[in-house]
């Protein structure tokens, strides 16, 4: 169960401190460009070095694309890529294959494979993220160019912590995809008054998609919604996916929540863009909770694998809002999911005549 | 896509106002004891004619078995399910078929296929959830009997209202699945004036396993978590999925998030009992945010068929909570997801040799 | 695994002598006229009542829609079919719980599932194959209507003969699927002597589908091919399969096997229409092996499921050949994997600008 | 498409002279000893360089490891397995991209994709089935360290010829996987002739397996031999399965096809060790045909992308019977299914309790 999607299919492989991580992107339409050069950009802004907030490990990650590309342009057979791991600092990690880090995937793995890679996490380091970003890439531009659809996200909330505005332009010009710049010096000291503290705070992404036409989506169990939670659910250290209003529904009045229809537009989107699981041409929002991350240089209370009480301590680089990085991981997730979908549609439903009326997206 | 689940597979079909709705369960372990009447207790649950408060609609729902059980034991082959629709009443739909009802799937499905049926919304009803109850009753008995795993669920919120005490034997004996009888009665005297006002509210419904052994789940992308907020963004009128501590994580420290072990169980449960998407031997623990129905009396702006504006006014019945029918498909959800995670874990890792430690599910 | 397909998925449930057999197609494409009698034609040729060739078993049957189908046209959601079972003799069937009957799947059902429903076969009665019928009409009309393509098959041998003369009218004309009409009457000698003597035969049948154009089939492992191979030998009694020159190409030169290419169609048509598993235009020819039936009246050492040694004896009804009502089936067979590599082209590759050269046929 | 299988899923991915090919077997079990130097023996043995009869490209094959193995033990996260390409003469194959090879998939990947990777035949080349082979090391393993399974090939037929006896130890000892050391001289003069004529011949490969307990396979479509037969007919240049007697049991009468059974084992194996598509715990036999290769130094008449007739000779090093390597890749591919299947019998019936009575193989 490392592959995701259904016609656009990722399988990702790879351990955080072994020889490498990888991807194979399987029914990529043919006639896309691509090249290695593609990828930097999003890779940069996943990378955990790109400000002294995120873990201060030097990611060098270089894509190598190995299969599925001829004279620049992708093939139709699997898009293989590889990065090699260089920085690989094993030597952290002695002391953690004999513990349980509370908070971490240690115990569950032990527990369910008898044999856990302890180098760094192994296989639930949030270094297999990286492939995502990676794979997300590809989608992006299938989405872009022959749809128009722009996934983008931003950092909605740190801690308790809000943005008073919202610009797209800020976020994508301070390091910490924060929607307001005048805030950044502010939340910048917060930060390393955390880390200084040793401790962690949790974060909001806000995820959203524009463009998206009318019609995609399969009910019943193939939901747009419902893959979009699977697919964001799926991010190392998320707990909750909201759709449109979210939870925020559970107090809204019918009257209130049910975005009303005009030939202008949709006078309101409390439904995020999907209904009975399909787009309708609105802006597709979601919402993720992430967790403080557990590794934390404060000790806490566990067992090792004899059943051992032993107080564990995280030493070295560690990030105080895992959050922060997340933008691009969600971005890349809305952007497979939704390649798949239309690739699913488009095989389905690719008989059907344009039926009318078609209602403009409205209110965001 | 009508189709859940990996190894447990579950067909349903059926429109709302059709011949029949129905499903088939594929995949079945051989040697379950069941009946027709086996499935008469959680239907109840759900039925919409259970109080006043829900859709008056009179929903005699049997189910026939049509195949897959022999002398009342599953055989291991597909079990298929059939109820007929009864109390279809066509007529009421008429002025639908020309209408998109804002905060329905009228207007989604008629953009992706061209073609829908409107006769009380045909696929896209909550009909059809019936049959996510009938095949989850199957995987309840083989988690119960098997793994002696409950799943239950119960009404967390109306509106703004939360109950004041818990109290497990209160859920099962008032109609609202409420968890404090006492507040049952100004409940329904909300939920009536609500009625009559024509409006609806939402609803929270918590759904919790108790009872999954450490080890089930799958990373990357077929995660336990990931794989319940699937399940259960797929039922009908769902916004949100939560997991253990979910969006209040954000605003956690990760010194107060993670859950510390100790060989006499976990001393809290913010992971809601899955870590790395693996099932850590805690309760599994979701939230799920139901909107209010869209169906009201209430007129509200929209569009014909030919793009002209009209005002869609809902007449006949309809719940003015939807979510208070919603538990028992919640937990009809977590057992297919549960069951079918199962068997997956059974069939990769029935080699490894149980491990040690052992950690009790400690603080649910 | 009682789905077939992956865009257009057919589940089929049922058992030879239960309540019901029936299937649901999902994934269809939506705005395909259907009615209850579009499939009468197909599963009367299938019948076994067709010629006193085959069993005796009277099968009036009558499909069901239960869903998916709103003012005569498939609307994209499932369509179930059901049958039900009317002339179930289950009292011919009661010893048959106690023995296995060589050539038969009770055995291996037994010792998969430790239990089996004995009566008529169960599950693996070729009974399940009315539903491949069934699901086969509805693509068939999609294939035919949307890209002209027939499918079509005809038993070229039964036992060691095979017909001297080859004309397409008169395999529909003849209850023997035969393709010399004049050879008919001796052919029906020998199967009244066959069956007199309590024997029974082999067939080969022969199925292809003219029309399909180049492209359709998905390397590596989905190979147009290797979906055909598995569909056709998933049939009941099916024990080879060939595509094009099958297994005379061992004793084939290579210079004599290729297809040489011209701008007026291809030479010859040793492939089969099939080219590295993808369409080429061609028309596609597969031959499939139809062992003989294994229930004679013919005596045969056996086993009880005490471990006894026992003599089996099948009485009643049987076909002194099962190939002779194949034809339809592999058809059907043919027709469901074609529809699927469709769609699927169709989502991967539906970008792509027509590219030339459009090399015909030619020699089928 | 370049997936294969259900739980135990392997995806290669490369072309015949791009910069890598590789695999990522995923849902492997756990403590599986595994490393490097395992791979060396099968690819060695399929490898094109063993003897002078099959194509002289040099392949030193080493594969590389990159995830899912820690301490020398799969950990069952994704496998990922490399080999560079080293040997890749682009050079040869310059024309190539402008002309369609009859007999090769150059014109329908044209056609599918709208671009093809001409060098080496790209994803088309015999080049892939490195990765099975690769890939079914490790199911052999499983099989044979778990269940004592052991499948094996060996060339049944070179164009008309068959080997007169039959010697397990000698299809190991001569470099054509010939079950008469005898004959190996003579075969070599037969193909060194045809080399030098530039023809090509077909070969007959049996694969079979023996220790497969009864019980495993799915039906309806999941059967058993249905997926050897998808799994054998997916490899390259093959054109016909056959389990058991296979074409043979069309001249059979069902009195002599049916395999008697008593307390001491099975009195024949028309069947190949399969009844209803669930193995019966005898040896499982398959027949393939491999179709002549058409890369030829002969002449013959094609068409070129313009469409314009062209004259296409193959220069450079070809096979004159590329069913000579084809063993190995028969046995990964029977391995392949196998395992999958073993899972899968292990997921839904773990529970069954062991049934009686439990025949022996018998006769093979």
């Amino acid at each position: 169960m490392n592959t995701f999607g259904h016609l656009l299919r990722v399988t990702t492989f790879g351990e955080s401190h072994g020889p490498a991580i990888g991807c194979v992107i399987d029914g990529c339409p043919p006639g896309i460009a691509l090249e290695s050069a593609d990828f930097a950009n999003d890779l940069g802004r996943r990378a955990s070095g790109r400000t002294r907030h995120t873990s201060q490990r030097h990611e060098e990650d270089t894509v190598e694309i190995l299969s599925g590309v001829y004279e620049g342009s992708t093939t139709g057979t699997p898009i293989a890529l590889l990065i090699r791991n260089v920085d690989a600092r094993s030597r952290d990690y002695a002391r953690i294959a004999e513990q349980f880090r509370p908070g971490h995937a240690d115990y569950t793995y032990w527990r369910k494979y008898g044999i856990r890679d302890p180098r760094g996490g192994g296989r639930s380091s949030a270094r297999e993220t990286t492939m995502r970003v990676a794979a997300g890439v590809v989608a992006k531009k299938w989405l872009a160019e022959r749809h128009h659809i722009q996934a983008r996200a931003f950092v909605a909330q740190i801690g308790e912590r809000k943005p008073a505005r919202f610009d797209w332009d800020a976020v994508e010009s301070n390091p910490l995809f924060w929607p307001d710049n005048d805030e950044v010096g502010e939340i910048e000291s917060m930060l390393d008054a955390l880390r200084k503290s040793g401790d962690s705070l949790g974060a909001r992404i806000d995820v959203i998609a524009d463009g998206v036409p009318a019609g995609w989506g399969e009910p019943v169990y193939g939901k747009l919604d419902a893959e979009l939670a699977a697919a964001l659910m799926s991010i190392n250290a998320v707990k909750g996916v909201e759709i449109g209003a979210g939870f925020d529904a559970v107090a809204q009045r019918g009257s209130e929540h049910r975005d009303a229809m005009t030939p202008q537009g949709f006078r309101s989107n409390h439904a995020g863009g999907i209904l009975g699981g399909i787009s309708s041409g609105q802006r597709i929002r979601c919402s993720v909770a992430f967790k403080p991350t557990s590794s934390l240089r404060l000790p806490v209370e566990s067992v090792d694998i004899e059943g051992n009480v032993v107080e564990v301590i995280t030493t070295g680089r560690h990030d105080p809002c895992v959050g922060l990085r997340a933008p691009p991981i969600c971005e890349a997730m809305m952007a497979l999911v939704l390649i798949d979908q239309a690739l699913r549609h488009r095989a389905q439903c690719g008989d059907v005549a344009p039926t009318r009326p078609d209602i403009p997206a409205g209110v965001e």
